[in-house]
């Protein structure tokens, strides 16, 4: 998943905006589901964020080039820790970790389809 | 309605990024409804915007008090046209003419309720 | 330039937030430049966006993959009009007229340098 | 720090992207400081964000006005700890510890300046 910065992630300080590789990151975690002709959106419900932990090594600016890598680090019942790293060449410039949980359709905490479990496992292997 | 710029409105240039002036009109044109205790989403739908012109003409900066002033231009049984004018002081750094229509739950053009029509007719008067 | 719709694009309404396409524009605009191994700020400084008219046609919804197409209508000494439009699939869903205008690094009405202006020909033609 | 939740905030899940949440943040360091008529942007230079702890408790949606309440964790020579809550109304929706770095107009590591380090710990005291 490689990303392009534009002038709309960027900010007054001259880098991307510090919330914007919160973004990266999510489109590379929906982008796993697209590239597979799947949604995020399960047929039972979506992901949302429950935890971040994040930290910022160093800045990306306008016009860089930045790749995401996801790997999962934990699969429960209803929720998933995923591990997710951003590059710009060799240099690690930001990482992740981010707790998933399920909801259904009425924002109810469910557990993940047993299909998209395995296709997560299946697209980022588990870490640990 | 008083709109403080922060760091997540600019961008490298040092500037608001063009299209966040669209988003502090969008956010006076709901809090119009909001400060009468109503919802922009009505009992039959919401407003989408259809048309656009906007002339910048001067760059808001980090840390500026905006202010955004709305009149009403037209209205129409599915549709308004609303005038909207950003100011820093007594400057104009932004206008604009934003024409709207309602449309129902299934995403069809429908009528704009008489009572909503009235509404905005009495918050922001017909100009022309 | 192809983009895709990620959940921060779109708004609770289940599309495209209407300012986005202005971003998604943008980002046609400065991948012209990345492309051919420029930057969108040239030597002498860079374009704003002083004017636009936007017809929005049809709403982009999550998912979605959409394509920008960008051609230039007008060159002028210190200001270009380009032409927009995206596109989902063969279906016209957005198109708007956007004037730039080139300012130096002081923020002075500039010339479009020469060569900027022979590489925007050259890339997007002129249409009339 | 009152904040209002506009069409922009939103995602097509039907409350805030999680991200938002972060910019609510920001927005409250960055008023510390205007409600004071300082700049977040120092004489020596400016504070960027170098680690984030987060918990997502609540979704807010549309139209939700949002308390964001902010507190000094701990301070030393470059970098602060912040400690911050949003409520609406009573409820407790998001948490955060976001640790923030110091640098000068060079991007180096620089001491916060002895009179904006004051102003923090008179402005929002130190919880430990």
């Amino acid at each position: 998943m490689t990303i392009r910065v534009y002038y709309e992630d960027t900010d007054v300080g001259g880098v991307v905006y510090h919330s914007n590789y919160l973004n990266f990151c999510e489109r590379a975690r929906s982008e796993l589901f697209f590239q597979s002709s799947r949604s995020p959106i399960t047929l039972n419900g979506h992901f949302v964020v429950k935890e971040i932990k994040a930290n910022y090594l160093k800045s990306a600016k306008f016009g860089d080039l930045l790749e995401v890598k996801t790997s999962l680090k934990n699969i429960k019942n209803a929720s998933i820790v995923m591990h997710q790293r951003i590059f710009r060449g060799d240099e690690l410039i930001f990482e992740m970790d981010v707790k998933l949980v399920h909801l259904n359709h009425k924002g109810e905490v469910a557990l993940v389809p047993e299909e998209d479990k395995q296709f997560l496992i299946d697209m980022i292997g588990v870490l640990e």
